[in-house]
């Protein structure tokens, strides 16, 4: 799935990989779930990996310098890493500067601007390349014209922010095209952009444009072709509802899977804010999406039970399935579950 | 209500006001309407009006140079009227130019910034002057909390873009006023906050940002006091129903009026799109809005009546109001009709 080329999205940046991935300093593996996530979900578009001497964090990927890799036929080195408050480090700078010399682009996932470090843009002046910021959106998004476009497509959607839309997409993704469908995995997060090689980070969007942005990450397509896009937020949810919204009505699903994580009862960060229940979130995204795809249907829940022991997780599925006629599953779990949700999803 | 001291939304810009209305050279009172608006809701905050030769139109106004519009305390001069895709015509330069040097701030709701002309950049920097552009959000706002705020808030609603939410919201807080309620006008789109003196241009808000934009616009006030918001899109619009549910969300309305315009039968500009019905923008409106306040009530209808006689515009609004038994009026046509929607707003 990660290495076909990108023939119907020529409007939204490709971005250079082959990667190299650069760990910084880390000694903490939660601060580097960027990197693993790269070499999970996309080891074709990893080469090695780089970081300073202070780190003990390692991909397993084999380890090379930015020359080493550029010479393997890397094009960019990816910063993996996450830094507290999104900044990057002082520290980091010798190394970043040695993959632009080295003739790689650098690409970033980080709220501070790759551009706004004045050693990078000069650097990347002298040299020829380029700084990439996966959370700037494309220029000239159009605004969504509401119109029906070929191919099929599925949006995961939420009860919460993060617990497990992107997960679930990718897996989706993945058994799709093991079963032969023909399918794209389409990202609207940092992590998920650099998974895929392009995407749209729908987040940092303008409003007006948030529809038009899903319209445009999600184009034309062959009749059997499925574009399986990674959801965002929650319509639920008392700040990023309007994301949730925008990317629903621009990515005109046919199948919606709605993700939820067991045990949470309440908006992440927001202690006053009950969770839907699954039956309300799934009403409601089927009455929302079915404003730009009368179509719209459900196939199914994806579960986060990562927080459950394997009998108690079976179990929490099994429930759950029962009450709401549903394929309920897994997708880290994966199994018989797993299997029926994508039977559903192709349905 | 236009001239009360800004004391509670100190974090968003106040403009520089009493304005100098600058027409061009304007022939159609079509391309004037912000100018006429300006004109007919905020009259306290223009002194008179400039253009150049070739203009015909006029808004009544005393016709001042910016030196003479100084002299009677003008602090800005705004653009009034809005050009073919929003350009700024270059023979208005030397009459923006001559502003700047008379110690007028350029105030602009047209798409083309300010600052990217050259001229006017260089000249604003010599003089000392400010060049703001509505359009521009203010820096730093912040994500939604979804704390409850003090204060009560009306936010006004609609079946689709463009059909009177504005107007609405303004004859909504200049009824409250008039009856010695404690309300301000909090407004969403360029005329509204050139009319308020201030507000939030919410559909170029970063989507992420959404919802905290519209709870910067509207922070805590005393418990009798009214914000009135000026709404903007539609839950239903294929394009912009993202900023409309941000809005909503932010807002956190105590009461909610529905906009709509009678006849109007599609989506402006998207003729596969119908409008909901009143009853389905009701409910739809008010399951949303009660995410963040669950004691959100629809006070009634404002509907847009131009495009009908006066006998068949009180029969529309007199049917409508049997069949939701709840307040219809248009607020342009005011009347009984409209006292009673106020009377339900504040019941």
């Amino acid at each position: 799935m990660q290495t076909k080329p990108l023939t119907r999205d020529s409007a939204i940046e490709k971005l250079p990989s082959p990667y190299l991935l650069f760990l910084g300093d880390t000694t903490e593996t939660t601060y580097a779930k960027t990197a693993f996530g790269l070499r999970d979900w996309a080891p074709d578009r990893c080469i090695g990996e780089w970081s300073t001497s202070a780190a003990t964090v390692t991909t397993g990927l084999p380890r090379l310098t930015p020359k080493e890799a550029r010479l393997r036929g890397a094009c960019g080195m990816v910063i993996g890493v996450a830094n507290v408050g999104g900044a990057i480090a002082t520290g980091w700078i010798p190394f970043l500067l040695e993959a632009l010399e080295s003739g790689l682009d650098l690409v970033s996932g980080m709220h501070r601007r790759l551009g706004d470090v004045p050693q990078l843009a000069a650097a990347a002046a002298s040299c020829g390349r380029r700084l990439i910021d996966v959370r700037v959106p494309p220029p000239n998004i159009p605004i969504a014209t509401g119109r029906k476009r070929g191919g099929k497509r599925l949006l995961t959607v939420g009860t919460d922010c993060a617990l497990g839309k992107k997960y679930t997409a990718l897996a989706l993704a993945r058994a799709f095209t093991a079963r032969g469908v023909d399918a794209d995995f389409r990202a609207t997060g940092q992590t998920g952009i650099l998974i895929a090689g392009s995407g749209m980070p729908m987040d940092a969007v303008i409003s007006d444009f948030e529809a038009g942005a899903a319209e445009m990450l999600s184009p034309d397509a062959p009749p059997a072709h499925w574009d399986v896009i990674e959801g965002q937020g929650s319509l639920f949810h008392p700040a990023y509802a309007g994301v949730s919204l925008g990317l629903l009505h621009g990515s005109q699903p046919d199948v919606i899977v709605v993700c939820h994580e067991a045990g949470r009862e309440h908006v992440a960060g927001y202690p006053d804010y009950a969770l839907p229940s699954l039956e309300e979130a799934i009403d409601l995204n089927l009455y929302m999406g079915r404003r730009t795809n009368a179509g719209i249907r459900c196939a199914g829940v994806s579960v986060n039970t990562s927080g459950l022991g394997e009998g108690e997780a079976r179990e929490w599925l099994a429930h759950a399935s029962a009450r709401l006629k549903l394929a309920v599953a897994d997708p880290v779990r994966g199994g018989e579950e797993f299997e029926k949700l994508v039977d559903a999803c192709l349905a």
